[in-house]
């Protein structure tokens, strides 16, 4: 384990400065608000290793595809968020010599990301050459609730002597995509004024203006003003041991919230708007803002403080990515962390998030993600035509930014097809939570008519088999590709042709009027339509190795040479580093859960047998290669009550980041797998479930913690959950009484 | 059928001027010598739509691997031929107008290739302005005989008054390859004279020089040197009606052959020479050693123009392509013609090449080709160590120039490991011919023991199956990816493993010296290894379908949706261009010659009955969208007697490129498929066949055709076969006497 990072319950924090470590560190201290995210570079000039990144979400760039070999159907495009203007700069000169901490010698370096507020701050103290030491102390944030909004306060002070200090800050709007296919650069200059840029995205043509407000007392500025980059200075004395502090406001506007020719008058309004404010109201509407979300949200872990700082790092990061006011949105994997992934839309959001952000922010929150898919059907419609479906037959794309496909590996793009199962799951486990059927007439059914018709034109009668195949498919396993008759895939191929029939008579018996409106859209005839999924329900082929009692990944997973992971050669680990790819693919090792996926959403329709002997089977076989794989296996560890292993898994996923387990930190966050994380902890050793509207919780508490303690939010409720050596307490924060059960006892909570 | 190249039976002949045909026409009149070929590019200045092609073989350039997503186990390199200097080049200015056939009216435009002889001509009529009709022609080749020399005889005529031109032949070697993965030039320049220059590629440091000699009666010439370019320039009074003609001589010397150093000075020798000796007296030299090459493998149809041309063209581009003088060179795909699949070396050339050059070159061309897979043995065994595979295992590349792997996608590069078998099957297949065992001895038995091995490896068993199977792989069929127990792969497999043993003994009974040097070498242990061969040999899985009779494709093929080839919409074809590459996958349609292909390399082993039903399975299947495909097919319709398929496939192949049925001529030509429009005459309707050290022919006639007759070298002798509706007359032009069997008759022929 890498100790770099100072336990602490609410904060995380650097003590030593590391120049081989900033690249890492920024990503960990990356701030955001749901609109938009930075991360967290040093406001000075840094000439340093470092990524600059700063990002809009919503607003990206279609990357012209890169490929060795085009294979027919691969997007021309990839959309990527951009990286954007850099609007955190101060250029700092103390007597001409410039702050740079890749030049001169640091001292006492420190820096905090407050999670409890939501705030970044950092101090250090540098040695000038004929200056002696300055001290330094930063603190920003965007703004949760004004989300247009970055804030910044800027001291400095001169230790040694009195001297004279050039402070400058600045927009820079000339950047580029570490990540561009290319090396071509996204955006086109539009316009400036002393205070702000407007730049324009080639292709999307989405607009931003950043504009600038500064305040340093008795200071004036000079204009500097260089096409995308706009910079104010002023020459201030510094008298030994008084600080001298710039307070910068800038207001970042685009052209999804606003007209293209407004976009400089709203984001210099933003800006002036919080000058006039100033920072210390700003800063207490932050710390109000985020006061409010952690109200339903929260979990305390006693006797295990590691544990603490990494859960509520996991929810702090869950919360400042992903806010909920603007469907267009979504959870990119490294959020506004990094670039990898190109900050695009993957199942991650469904099989992950959605449950955290149900339980914690809400049901709106979580039904704008619904939406989100919901408003891109007509593109995974066409998406599946260019696959060769036809009538209606949706296919979600596996990596998206506007519901178009992005991603350009054939095994994956085309056939990792499980991903449409997991989007229909999450319909049905937003209703399951939060009893609102009505989605399903507003627009759940729409959803689940194009899946299922997708899943019957794909699915082929074997008359060798004499049953319903599905070839040729990547499970969520990706250390297997272009198999037979995955069970996952299968089994929620039929679970969604289940559901939309369901959903399809209740809105029939329930909403008459939506019925029609919908049939009439979507040309859906439920008498012949339903007839062949039924067909296809009562007769798809589901493998099963009866004599070891579990479900078969695959057809064929027995022909494959049946090694453990205990066996393996530590030196041959990560395998996806030291094996080529078809000896993984042949292999029985899996990169993450896949049959064990399917127990996980559907367990109730397992038997606990059953159930262990999936997970003693495959939790043997699998390698866990990916950052959303602990996270389930540790549940159904809970549940099975094997703490050590569920314990185990648990640390693999709560601390991935903090702790840097695979050295790549400097590329961004693991941001949907800490949902992963949380599901851990409140669904494993939580054992919350929310079954037929009726909440539960079986819980147990691994060996080492003496309690721990979590609150979900549960239609109109703050449910208040702790477990400790001395027994499960549930309370309630506020809402009306209720009734649950816990550990399988009945009990009204008030 | 497109039917703009005139038909004749020794000659290719365009008659019109299509701008839009050029690039096309580039690749079709393509010349070389096995040392080098240069494509049908115009030697004077053409700013229209053309891919200037000029290329040495050997001399190749590891171009960075470009992919989407990286995998493990990836190439770092493309190794690639070069697209070399422009040596042809004649700058030709009438009346201060530059002649340039995309700016100029042109009429009368002739364009020949002749294969008798080997010599490209072309001549055609430019309406000059203020100097009125201007007659250009040109004939060009390189020689067989010096294989450093290009030369050519262009002549200029004024037709309609007397005028001035200036003529500049020139060298420019400013040239860079167009399937270049990042646009960058692969060579750079080392010196030049004012008749030569000197370049270097960047990586692997080939050194060419290319050195002219320009004559042209009572013209002196001014030298243009400017870096790599250089020109020699003339200005002559053309008097109406008076031919004005230009002899160029070009040496091409590169340090595959010479010391860098000597370059300059080799090739100026070689064009020196060639001035001496005359364009007539090398043009003679030129015929005589095409009237050699012709001598022992000519094939004559009557009654088939069409036919006759196009069986012409394939054995005449194989011939230019490929001479066997030098171990270091082998044949790609698209030989002198185009740069597209890198000028590499596929199992095409075991497949379908070797066979060709064995009987129509004799057995030291072919076997150089068996050696150049020799020296790349302990390339292959590294190529085998990076995936993983110990102990001396082989596994040759599917793609190479110096026998480290150049190809980039997994399913292919690690996957499509049959090629090991035909790599294999070759060595098996020259012994056959030639009879040399002591090959096993010399070269064979250590590439057979590093390929059985790599099988040994790559098999596993299957408690499921009681069986060894080998799983992951992708089978001649490229429709289909990372499949379990290819049959054909697991068939050739098993036989390598066979023939290895077979070969072993053999050498250590007749060649007791060579096998302790064998063993010694490669740590050989006949005992322990073979009994684990001979466990597999005994036990590998090979997939049946009993109730149709048929041995299956692989695992789990009859699971797809059965549809047949005739069932498709013609608007869906061809797959590739028309269908997602997860929709080809998960069909039952072949891209080429699967189980077919091992039918056909074993085809004792199966009876009449067999051959029939897989035939039928499969042909009905089969899509044919490879060139390397319908041969296979036509070859085994002929044997079953079908002998309208056999005619339809055959067509199919033998003007494939000459009719450009796939709109990609400007790609370059099919070179290596040609060898297979060769094997579908001889092994097909010729019905030639030498197991067992006895040559026999089993022949048939296709309906519209009168006669054919073809030639073969064997074993010393050149053996004319005639089939004609009176019957089959085979007849020795050469050699000892031979029995052979012909149609089930035994025969002496003299």
């Amino acid at each position: 384990m890498n100790e770099y990072i100072k336990n602490d319950p609410w904060r995380i924090i650097e003590e030593r400065f590391l120049p081989e470590r900033v690249r890492a560190a920024e990503s960990l201290f990356s701030i955001g608000n749901g609109a938009m995210g930075q991360r967290g570079n040093f406001e000075e000039t840094y000439t340093g290793e470092t990524l600059q990144g700063s990002y809009i979400g919503g607003v990206y760039y279609p990357d012209k595809t890169r490929v060795g070999w085009w294979k027919n159907g691969y997007p021309e495009y990839f959309a990527k968020v951009l990286n954007s203007a850099f609007w955190i700069g101060i250029r700092v000169r103390v007597n001409g010599v410039e702050i740079d901490l890749a030049k001169l010698k640091v001292k006492d370096y420190y820096h905090e990301l407050d999670m409890k507020q939501g705030t970044l701050s950092r101090s250090f103290t540098v040695e000038v050459p004929q200056a002696g030491d300055v001290r330094i102390e930063s603190t920003r944030f965007v703004s949760m609730k004004r989300t247009e909004l970055g804030a910044i306060r800027y001291s400095i002070t001169a230790l040694d002597s009195d001297t004279q200090a050039e402070i400058c800050p600045y927009i820079d709007a000339d950047v580029r995509n570490e990540d561009a296919n290319y090396n071509e650069k996204f955006w086109e200059f539009v316009s400036n004024t002393p205070l702000s840029v407007t730049m324009k995205t080639l292709k999307t043509g989405f607009g931003v203006c950043w504009a600038m407000e500064n305040v340093l007392d008795g200071a004036t500025f000079d204009n500097r003003t260089e096409g995308e980059l706009v910079m104010q200075c002023t020459t201030v004395p510094l008298k030994k041991g008084e600080a001298c502090t710039l307070y910068k406001y800038v207001g970042i506007c685009s052209s999804l919230n606003h007209a293209q020719d407004r976009l400089a008058e709203a984001a210099a309004d933003v800006a002036r708007e919080a000058r006039g404010a100033g920072f210390d109201t700003l800063l207490a509407e932050q710390v109000q803002a985020w006061a409010e979300k952690w109200a339903g949200c929260d979990i305390v872990i006693e006797g295990d403080d590691q544990a603490q700082q990494g859960i509520r790092y996991c929810i702090f990061m869950l919360l400042q990515t992903y806010t909920g006011k603007d469907s267009r949105l979504n959870i990119g994997p490294k959020g506004f962390t990094g670039e990898k992934y190109g900050g695009s839309t993957y199942w991650d959001t469904e099989a992950y998030c959605i449950p955290f952000y149900l339980a914690t922010q809400g049901e709106e929150v979580a039904r704008q993600l619904l939406i989100y898919r919901y408003n891109q059907l007509d593109k995974a419609i066409e998406n599946a035509a260019k696959l060769g479906f036809r009538d209606g037959a949706a296919l979600y794309p596996m990596v998206t930014m506007n519901g178009e496909e992005c991603h350009n590996e054939w095994e994956i793009t085309f056939e990792e097809i499980h991903r449409n199962g997991s989007i229909a799951f999450a319909i049905y486990n937003y209703i399951r939570y939060t009893g609102e059927q009505k989605y399903l007439a507003d627009y759940g059914l729409e959803v689940l008519i194009g899946i299922a018709r997708f899943w019957a034109q794909r699915a082929n009668f074997s008359p060798e088999k004499n049953k319903y195949v599905i070839l040729g498919v990547t499970g969520p396993n990706e250390y297997e590709n272009n198999v037979n008759n995955n069970w996952f895939t299968n089994y929620i191929a039929r679970w969604c042709m289940e559901y939309a029939l369901e959903a399809a008579w209740w809105v029939r018996e329930n909403s008459p009027a939506d019925w029609e409106r919908i049939k009439a859209k979507r040309f859906f005839n439920l008498e012949t339509e339903g007839r062949q999924w039924a067909a296809i329900i009562e007769n798809i082929h589901l493998p099963e190795d009866k004599q070891a009692g579990i479900f078969l990944q695959q057809d064929g997973y027995m022909d494959k040479e049946q090694i453990l992971v205990e066996d393996l050669d530590p030196a041959e680990r990560p395998l996806n580093q030291k094996w080529s790819w078809d000896r993984i693919l042949r292999s029985c090792f899996i990169k993450q859960a896949d049959v064990l996926q399917g127990i996980y959403y559907f367990q109730n329709r397992f038997s606990p047998e059953q159930i262990e002997r999936n997970f003693r089977f495959y939790e043997a076989r699998t390698v866990h290669e990916s950052s959303l794989s602990p996270c389930v296996h540790s549940i159904l560890a809970a549940k099975i009550g094997d703490m050590d292993k569920a314990y185990e898994l648990y640390l693999r996923a709560a601390r991935l980041d903090l702790d840097d387990y695979n050295r790549e930190n400097e590329e961004g966050c693991h941001i949907t797998s800490m949902a992963g994380s949380w599901l851990s902890v409140v669904e494993g050793f939580g054992g919350m479930r929310a079954d037929g509207g009726h909440l539960s919780f079986t819980t147990s508490l691994p060996p080492n913690w003496k309690a721990f303690a979590y609150k979900i939010i549960y239609r109109g409720r703050i449910v208040n959950v702790r477990v400790s050596t001395s027994g499960t307490e549930v309370t309630l924060d506020s809402g009306e009484p209720l009734e649950i059960t816990v550990n399988g006892e009945p009990r009204l909570i008030k």
